[in-house]
C-alpha cells in the first residue's frame, strides 16, 4: 500500500486524494462531474467514501459545461478528468469559466510521476515523453496550477489551489499522479477550514473611497445604480441587495446581471444595454448625474455591439479589486467592503424615480391573430409563467436575446455566457445547475423540493452536447427543457449568411432524443408546441408547472426561421459592422 | 469591398480566402469540416465557390475526429471553426492529430486584426483584450502556426503552412481574421502547386546509410520486416509494400501498422506486440536475427504494456526523419529513398519462413454451444466478412484490441488512436473516413462505388460523439455501424473498479438514436444482434453486406460486460502495474 517516509510523523495520515475531496466537501461541493480514465481510476475510488456523488457525464465538454452550471448555483463545483484526452476535451468550457469568472476545480489524473520522470511513451501522451504539454495549455485558462508531483507538498498546494479558485472565482487546475493519490498527508490540517474570507481592505484606503462615493452620491441628483455579472460572480450580491433595498434607487442590469436583483422591487428598473435596453431605461440611466456601476462587463454582447451610453464623468465603478470615480482609480480596493459602509452611511438621497418594467406583452403582438409564437410575444409571456426561485438558463442565441425581455420574480438566478458565448454551454450547464438545486435541497432537509430549472436553448446549440439530457436522466433530475426549433442558426443568419446552407442544421427529431438517450415513460414528459394557443395550455398544465414534478419534461417550440428578437437584430448588425470593418 | 493598397500591383489579385480554399483543393481536400461563428461566416462564403463542400458537423470536437478521419483516407484534410469558442472546442482532436500523425489545417476564423489591435472587449474572448491566447495554446499541438494578419504575406503563410502539414503530417493552425479574409493576394502564384515533395536525402549519406542496411541484411539468416504507423503516416507504403513483395522476407505488423501490409500476402505473419501477439508471431519475431523496423511506435498500448522484446543490436530502424542501425544513428535520412534503394538492390536473401495468420476461429469458439457473442469469436469471424478495400475504424475499448485479431482482405484501411486513445473519436472519424471515401469515389468517376466504411465503437465511446450520425446522415452518408453494447467501460473495468459505478454508463436506446439524429426510413436500417447465430445472419443479409446500400446500417450488438479479447486482458494488467507502481 500507499506509505511515505514521513508517515510515521504525520498526526492523522490520510490519503491526498481523501484529502483533495473532503477538503472539496468542506468548500460546498456535493457532486463531482466528469468522466473515469485509468489515470483517475483510483482516485476515483475516494469520492463515494467521503460523502460525494460521481455524476458520470457523457463527454468532457460537457462535464465542464455542468460543472459551470453547478459552480453558479452551488458556489464552486469540481470536475475530474483523466490526463491529455480528458482534460483537452474540458478546455472550452474551462475557457469560459475563467472569461465569466467561475470557480470550477479541475482534477486531472496524471500517469504516475515515475512513469513522467522516465518520459514514458504512455497513451494519452503527443508521443514525446513531454507531460507539461497539457498542463501548459490550462495554464492560460486558469488562476492557479497545482502539480501534485510530491507528498510533502500536496496538502499545501490543494488548500490553496482551491481557496484561490474560491476568491478569484476561476478555475484552477489540480494534477493527481497516479502514484499520488494514496500518499499520506496530515490530515490533522482538515480539522482547520480553508478560510474563504475575502481578505479585508486596508481600513483608511476603503473608508477614504466610501469617503469619496458618498460626497458624489449625496450631492448627486438622479442617481442609478447598474449591476452586472461581477457583482454575482464575486459574490457582492449581499451587499448589492442591502444596498439596492435601503438607498430606493432606480435600479438597473445590464444582460450578464440579470438575475442579481429582485425584479419585483419598487426600484428595479430593467435591463440597461444602451440601444438594447428596456423601454424608457435608456433614457433614465444615460440622464443620471451618478451611475453607481457594480461589477461592469462592457462586453459587446452585453452592451447591445458597444452602444453603452455613460460617460465615465457620471460613473462610480465597483470591482472585485478596484473601485473606480470618475477617472480616479483605487486599486487594490474590492467592493463588498466599500458597498457595506456607503449603506451604512448614505443617509438621505435624492432619488427620481425611475420606469417600472413589466410582463406585459407588446400590443401589436397581443392583438395579432396570428397563432405563430414570436420572439416578441413569448419573452415576455415567459416572465408570466415563471415562479420565484426559479433557475433559467438561456443558450446564446435567440433564447439569451430574448430573456432580456422577461421580467422575472424574486429570485430567479439566470445563467447564460453572454461574453463567452460558447453554444452548447446551456444544456451542459442544465444538468449542473438542476443537480445543484437537488444537493442544496438535499441539504436544507429530506422535504425540501429543489428550485426548478429551466433551460431554453435553441435547435442548433442543443445538439452540440444533446448527450447531457442522458446524464440527467441518470442522476433523477428534472429539469424543463425548451428546445426552439427555428431551423438551425437564426442568430448567425442575422448577421451573415441569411439563406447560407451552413446555416441550416441536420433536422433532428428533437423530442425522440431524451427517450433515445434511456428516458424511460416515468422519469419523462415530452412535448410539442407550434402555436401561442399551445403555450398557453402548456403553461398550465398540472405537472408541467409542478416543482415537485419529478420528470424531465422535455418541449420542442416552434418559431419561426427568420423571427428574432429586437435586441438580437441590433446587435447581430453591430457585429456585423465590427467584422466587417478595414482601415 | 475589400481593397489593399497593393491591388493594382497584382496581376491576378483572388481574395484571401479564396487563394486558401483553392490551395486545399489542390492537395486534395473536398469536404471542410467544422462548424459556423460569426468570425469565420464570410470566409465560408467561398467554400462552395471554389468546388468544395461544407460538411457542417454537429460540434467542434466531433468535426475535428472527423477532419482526422477524412486525411487518414483522403491524404490530407481541413477544419474550420471559430475564434475561442469553436476552436478551443477542437484542441482534443487536434491534440490527437498532433501525436497520431495527421495532418489537419486548422482554420480558425478570428476578429478582425483591427478589434485585435484595440483589444476590443469582444464575445469569445477571456475579457483581458489578450487575442493570443488561444494560438498559444494551438502552438502546442501544430506544427506550425500561421497568423494571417497582414494580407502582404498571407500567401506564403499559407502555403507553407500547407506544405509543412503534408510533410509532417501533423495539424497546422491558420487564423484568419474577418478584415483579412477579402483583402487580395497574388493569384498567379496559384498557377504553380505547392511543393509536396519530401526533400531529397543528401545522396551520399543516403548511399552510405543504404550500404549499411544492406550488408546486414545480406549476412542476416532469418530477417523479418515489422510495419507500424509512421510507415503509413509518413506515406512509405508503397516503398514498404515493393520490399516486403519482392523481398519475400517474413513481414509482420504492429497493432498502430494494421492495415499497412497487404494481409494476404503469403509472407504476412500477422500482429507482433510481444505477449499480445498473433499466435506463432512473437517466437518468430523475437528470434529473428534482423528486424527491418518500419515507422514504429513503441508506445504502451502498441506493446501490450511494454512487453516488445527485440534487441536493438538485430534491429534497423527506418523513421521520416534519420535511420538507425544497431546504435548508429543516421539522423536527416528519411526512410522512403532508402527503402527504394534497399529494395532495388537487395539481392538474394536467405528466409526463413514464418507463421501464417489465419481467420479460423479458436477451436474451443467453435465448438462452444453458448450462443453469446465472444470477444474470442467475433474478431477472428469479422476477418472472413470484411471484404477487400474495406475502411475499418476501431474505438479505444474492446474494439480496437479486439481487431489484433481479424486478418484483413487486401488493401483495408484501419483507423484508430492506439497512441492518443481518446474515446468517442472512432465516430467522428467514421464520418471524415466514409466521406473521403466518397469524394475519392467521385473523384474515380461517376460510377464508382465508395468503399465501405465500417465502425466499430463501444457503447460508452459512443456516447461522447454520437451525434455525428447525424452528420453522416446529412452527408448521404453510408457507413456500417457496430455499438458494442456491453454495459459501459468495459476495459477500465480490466484496470481497476470491476464493479465500480464510475465504469457503468446510463442505458440509451443506441438503435433509436439515428432516427432521433433525423434518419428517415430510405436512409437508414438498424439491427440488434444478440446471439452468433443473428450475427451470421447479419453477416448474410444482402442489403446490410452491399457496398451499394445506401443506407447507413446500425447494429446494437450485445457482448458479456466481462468479456474481453486477451489481448486487452494483458495491456490493461500492465497499465494498472505502471498506474500503481511506487518508487
Ligand atoms: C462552440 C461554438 N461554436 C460556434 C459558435 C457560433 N454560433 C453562435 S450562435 C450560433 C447558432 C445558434 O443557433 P441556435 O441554437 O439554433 O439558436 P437560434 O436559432 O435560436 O438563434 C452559432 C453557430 C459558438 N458560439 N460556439
Ligand atoms: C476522451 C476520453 N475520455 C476518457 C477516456 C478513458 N477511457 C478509455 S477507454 C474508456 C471506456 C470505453 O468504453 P466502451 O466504449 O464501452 O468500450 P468497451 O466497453 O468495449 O471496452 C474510457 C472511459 C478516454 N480514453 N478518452
Ligand atoms: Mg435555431
Ligand atoms: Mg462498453
Amino acid at each position: 500500500m500507499a506509505t511515505d517516509l514521513r508517515t510515521s510523523e504525520l498526526k492523522e495520515p490520510v490519503d491526498v486524494a481523501e484529502y483533495l475531496f473532503r477538503r472539496l466537501r468542506e468548500v460546498g461541493v456535493r457532486s463531482i462531474h466528469g468522466l473515469p480514465g485509468d489515470y483517475n481510476l483510483v482516485a476515483l475510488d475516494y469520492i463515494s467514501k467521503n460523502g460525494l456523488k460521481w455524476v458520470g457525464n457523457a463527454n468532457e465538454l460537457n462535464a465542464g459545461y455542468a460543472a459551470d452550471g453547478y459552480a453558479r448555483v452551488k458556489g464552486i463545483s469540481a470536475l475530474v478528468t483523466t490526463f491529455g484526452v480528458g482534460e483537452l476535451s474540458a478546455v472550452n468550457a474551462i475557457a469560459g469559466a475563467y472569461s465569466e469568472y467561475v470557480p470550477v476545480v479541475h482534477i486531472v489524473g496524471y500517469p504516475s510521476t515515475i512513469s513522467q520522470r522516465n518520459g514514458m511513451l504512455l497513451h494519452h501522451t503527443l508521443g514525446n515523453g513531454d507531460f507539461r504539454v497539457f498542463s501548459n495549455i490550462s495554464r492560460e485558462i486558469s488562476c492557479a496550477v497545482a502539480m501534485l508531483n510530491d507528498a510533502h507538498e500536496a496538502a499545501t498546494l490543494i488548500d490553496d489551489a482551491i481557496r484561490k479558485c474560491y476568491l478569484l472565482s476561476r478555475p484552477v487546475y489540480i494534477s493527481l499522479p497516479t502514484d499520488i493519490v494514496q500518499k499520506k498527508v496530515e490530515g490533522e490540517r482538515l480539522k482547520t477550514p480553508i478560510d474563504l474570507n475575502f481578505p479585508p481592505n486596508d481600513a483608511e484606503k476603503e473608508d477614504y473611497v466610501v469617503s469619496v462615493v458618498l460626497k458624489y452620491l449625496q450631492s448627486a441628483k438622479n442617481p442609478v445604480i447598474l449591476v452586472d455579472a461581477c457583482a454575482i460572480r464575486h459574490r457582492a450580491l449581499n451587499e448589492v441587495h442591502k444596498l439596492v433595498e435601503k438607498s430606493g434607487i432606480p435600479t438597473f442590469v445590464a444582460p450578464m446581471g440579470k438575475g442579481a436583483i429582485n425584479e419585483t422591487l419598487p426600484n428595479y428598473g430593467g435591463v440597461y444595454a444602451g440601444d438594447g435596453s428596456n423601454t424608457g431605461v435608456r433614457e433614465r440611466v444615460e440622464s443620471a448625474d451618478l451611475v453607481l456601476s457594480i461589477g461592469a462587463i462592457k462586453s459587446d454582447f452585453n452592451t447591445a455591439g458597444f452602444t453603452y451610453q455613460v460617460s465615465q464623468l457620471n460613473t462610480i465603478d465597483f470591482h472585485s479589486s478596484y473601485v473606480r470615480v470618475k477617472y480616479s482609480e483605487y486599486p487594490g480596493v474590492r467592493m463588498n467592503g466599500v458597498l457595506r459602509k456607503v449603506t451604512a452611511q448614505m443617509g438621505q438621497l435624492s432619488i427620481q424615480a425611475g420606469p417600472t418594467p413589466n410582463n406585459e406583452i407588446p400590443q401589436e403582438e397581443l392583438l395579432s391573430p396570428e397563432p405563430t409564437i414570436t420572439q416578441a410575444w413569448f419573452w415576455p409571456r415567459l416572465g408570466q409563467w415563471l415562479q420565484p426561485e426559479d433557475i433559467v438558463i438561456t443558450e446564446t442565441g435567440t433564447a439569451n436575446f430574448g430573456s432580456w425581455e422577461t421580467r422575472f420574480p424574486r429570485d430567479v438566478t439566470a445563467i447564460s455566457q453572454v461574453l463567452w458565448g460558447s453554444i452548447g454551454y446551456a444544456t451542459g450547464s442544465c444538468q449542473g445547475a438542476a443537480l445543484a438545486a437537488k444537493d442544496l435541497a438535499a441539504e436544507a432537509g429530506a422535504d425540501q423540493v429543489p428550485r426548478r430549472t429551466i433551460l431554453f436553448t435553441g435547435d442548433g446549440s442543443f445538439q452540440l452536447t444533446a448527450q447531457e439530457v442522458g446524464t440527467m436522466l441518470r442522476n433523477g433530475l428534472n429539469p424543463i427543457i425548451f428546445v426552439i426549433c427555428n431551423e438551425g442558426y437564426t442568430i448567425e443568419r442575422y448577421i451573415h449568411g441569411w439563406d447560407a446552407d451552413y446555416n441550416d442544421v441536420q433536422p433532428w427529431d428533437y423530442k425522440a432524443v431524451p427517450a433515445a438517450l434511456g428516458g424511460r415513460p416515468d422519469q419523462l414528459a415530452t412535448y410539442v408546441v407550434k402555436s401561442r394557443q399551445q403555450t398557453e395550455e402548456l403553461f398550465m398544465d398540472r405537472e408541467f408547472v409542478d416543482p415537485k414534478c419529478k420528470k424531465l419534461r422535455f418541449v420542442e417550440i416552434y418559431m419561426d426561421r427568420d423571427d428574432a428578437p429586437k435586441v438580437l437584430k441590433m446587435t447581430a448588425e453591430a457585429a456585423a459592422r465590427t467584422n466587417a470593418k478595414l482601415e
